[in-house]
């Protein structure tokens, strides 16, 4: 008998599998791409391992980066602290007690040097997740490239900068959705221009999901937020295909596995008409959704903690089979606690196994044909539609956010599915189901207090040290262009390369254009 | 926005994929059931989570049992030691060491007694794991269950009792092939008349798959096994439908994911192709192949354990979406130890979240209409039908079992599959892909050796208490049996009943039929 396995008759059964069309008549690397946006897919390119990752002090972190690199990491994913997205230094008052507990402490650029000492920016991919500070936590990024001596036109990384689901789901806001979504868009201009390999938005559906979303919302919210990027960078005269290969998504992998399958199909056929037919474009690289996704938070249980590791490796499976281009696999703990090192790493190894032992990067879209999944898909798909064109009839997602619509059909959801598990229709191993009378507690990642007091005695010495009147002026510039409307991105660049703080500029921008509080709900 | 979610729009869902028919033009629940034996598969009825489990004493692997009961698993499986997998009592000089090392130890029906203590045998299924000596502990089972007051009519479950797996690969056999297919027909043929819902074999591909085979052989030596079985069972003047529904099949879940999900859709084609043509069953659950499946144990590592938990979810998965009856999930120490408690509870919770967390069970054949899955299930029958042929050619199975063929095709595969692992070529994570310097050993279960001499006196204690007479007139009725050819089965039982031993049964059946060693390979 042939001893050949799978690997040696790869080629025949990929040919079998890429000649057949979706629902939509597309086979695999042709629009509207359900089938996914390569034509071999992972056989091209293997999906980047990007573990999102980040605590304590920056050099504690680094350290964390050089370990997972060393253990096969193919990319960053950066955590940042609750003082740096929210725009306080680490020696805020606002600051207090929240300093590398659930992210990095960056407060300046000398915090970002030490973050990616000794790891060569030229050569690897980042993805950083901060979106109210984007713009200066990317100007940092850069300038620390650009010290290291690599082009800024090579390098390559993803800044999260999806300021639309922050008043959707995750709330961490700080400037006004208008003033908000003009950062979005100066990020986006400057990077058409400027790093035109680095993905400047990561539009994302995972917090509206894991804030309790349905599927179809996820896909709908998060398409009708990249509709809206799309329409405020046309407004600065740029064309479509000068940025829209560069907008790249964010989805999460949950539970329900055909549907996430076909939900990861759908997004990549709605997104393709939506850039085809509503914004005529042109470029294929336009027309192409790409996306990261992070496994189902929320799913994971403090009860029976090593079933999480059930759940994220049959989340991750979904991931791939629906072809996601980057993956984040939760760390079992990571529900409620930093992953500790051995989770981080058990995390990674799922991927691992996934990549190399279970032959899935052999074929394409191994569910192209199903009954089954090419209806969800149709179905995902239609309801998606349906829900863009609400938006649009309310001016779209800006003002539909201002009206409080998302946030409230999310709720809705979320309360729908507590109301299920509750009941017992949805079942939670270790909640509702096969829960044990006594869960030992597993070991979890403490930040002590030091990292607080080293942070505010580091900036304490860069405040004597550094040139006061350069950062004063610096400082001066970010408020007229803010106040003049012309791109921030070059005086905040210019104001990180003096060392101003992250605190300082964003107190500029405050000043300008006022913080932002969400009306209470009727 | 609607808020229901997969199982809101199950109805819906389940019509469109159970419409669609496999590449052979059939839909779920119609001959050759390539897309499962029932129509509405799960949601119809789930698998059965049955954790194989036994070690030590009878009274120590009773409450193992009453644990996963309470756990929620819904079936039992029984592991023996080895002196009982080989028919020698425990306080033999060929047990000494293996006394409830590997599985229990059970040698006579006092031991079977204390086993089930507690559990009621006409209530639940249980599957034993056991051959060369199947039919006396079978006896022992039915004799427990007749003390507990059930009917034999009514109990369900599994006898392992596939020899020839034995001498294809697992090599636990005592007699020679002829007379040990004779024991086997004997427990058929028995079943058919006494226990119509027991399944009296359990045709193991397992085995075979564990011991180097492809996926393809795998599905071929065990086919060819069920011909062999059947024709000797029609040798003994049963019609075909008086049994066929009866015979089980158990197959491993291993690493290639699609290939694994493939090959269970193609196993039910070729099988029901099989009845239909070669024995010309009329009866559907004839046609329809049952089987149980184990995640594969050869797949773990010692290296990075926890990683196991990840690749015996994919392993389990991909049973599922192919339609498996009963599922073993592997603990993530399985692989070089008795699973500790925690770790075969995890096993039981991976079955849980697949079952109740994920939505798979809510859709029938998923991968019905897959370009890449129905390709890959065409390939795999072809490959079958043509090793089928060979054996055919050979004068069936049990001829080629004594020419050593499938025994030398394995070892090919074996060798083949070692040296691309050797090479790189097959990766497998912590071995020769992302090997961590050290690992750290995890507690793992010890036997300690007062089972042993708890097992000794124990067999001292009945040997002296027991009614001597009986057991040598019973012992002699064997003898006779064995030698006139009549079925073996009522003779075995009332040796049981007077607590004669299973190795006082089997030296009898010993002298009877003779000891078969292998020849050596040329």
């Amino acid at each position: 008998m042939d001893p050949r396995t799978v690997s040696s008759l790869l080629e025949e059964r990929l040919h079998g599998s890429a000649n057949g069309s979706a629902g939509d008549g597309s086979r695999p690397g042709e629009p509207p791409y359900t089938r996914g946006i390569h034509p071999r897919m992972y056989l091209e390119r293997l999906w980047t391992m990007r573990q999102f990752a980040g605590y304590g002090s920056p050099d504690e972190t680094n350290r964390r980066f050089r370990f997972l690199l060393e253990q096969g990491q193919t990319g960053l994913s950066v955590a940042f602290d609750l003082p740096t997205l929210m725009g306080y230094d680490s020696d805020h008052s606002m600051a207090e007690g929240e300093v590398g507990k659930c992210g990095v402490a960056i407060s300046s650029l000398a915090d970002m040097e030490e973050l990616f000492a000794e790891i060569p920016l030229g050569q690897i991919t980042t993805s950083m997740t901060i979106t109210s500070s984007a713009a200066i936590l990317w100007a940092m990024y850069l300038v620390v490239a650009e010290r290291q001596g690599a082009q800024w036109s090579g390098l390559s990384g993803t800044v999260q900068n999806d300021i639309l689901k922050e008043f959707m789901a995750q709330k961490e806001y700080i400037y006004p959705p208008r003033e908000s979504m003009r950062l979005v868009a100066d990020s986006i201009e400057f990077s058409a221009r400027q790093t035109p390999r680095f993905n400047p938005v990561s539009i994302s559906g995972y917090h509206i999901r894991e804030a309790g979303a349905t599927a179809a919302q996820e896909l709908a919210y998060t398409l009708g937020a990249g509709i809206a990027y799309v329409e405020s960078t046309l407004e600065r005269g740029l064309a479509i295909d000068e940025f829209a290969p560069r907008l790249s998504f964010f989805f999460d992998a949950h539970t329900d596995f055909f549907e996430e399958v076909a939900k990861f199909r759908a997004a990549r056929r709605v997104w393709c008409k939506v850039m085809q037919e509503r914004f005529d474009a042109k470029d294929p690289r336009s027309l192409k959704l790409r996306f990261h996704t992070q496994t189902a938070g929320v799913s994971l249980t403090v009860q029976q903690p090593q079933v999480n590791i059930v759940r994220t490796a049959l989340q991750a499976l979904a991931a791939v089979l629906g072809g996601t281009q980057s993956l984040h696999t939760n760390a079992l703990d990571e529900a409620y606690a930093l992953p500790t090192s051995e989770a981080a790493l058990l995390a990674l190894r799922t991927q691992q196994v996934i990549a190399g032992e279970t032959g899935v990067t052999q074929t394409v879209d191994p569910f192209g044909g199903s009954y089954f999944v090419e209806r969800l898909t149709d179905e995902l798909e239609a309801a998606c539609w349906e829900e863009i064109g609400k938006i649009d009839s309310m001016g779209g997602m800006v003002a539909a956010v201002e009206q409080g619509y998302p946030q409230a059909e999310i709720a809705k959801s979320s309360y729908d599915h507590q109301r299920r598990v509750e009941s017992g229709d949805v079942k939670i191993v270790g909640v509702n189901a096969h829960a044990d009378e006594a869960t030992e507690p597993i070991e979890t990642l403490v930040i002590d207090e030091r990292v607080s007091r080293r942070q505010v005695a580091r900036l304490k010495d860069l405040r004597s040290k550094r040139d006061s009147s350069a950062v004063q002026t610096a400082l001066a510039e970010v408020g007229r262009a803010a106040a003049g409307g012309t791109n921030l991105m070059p005086a905040i660049l210019e104001a990180v390369r003096a060392y101003a703080t992250l605190g300082e500029i964003c107190d500029v921008l405050r000043s300008e254009f006022g913080v932002y509080s969400e009306r209470p709900a009727l």
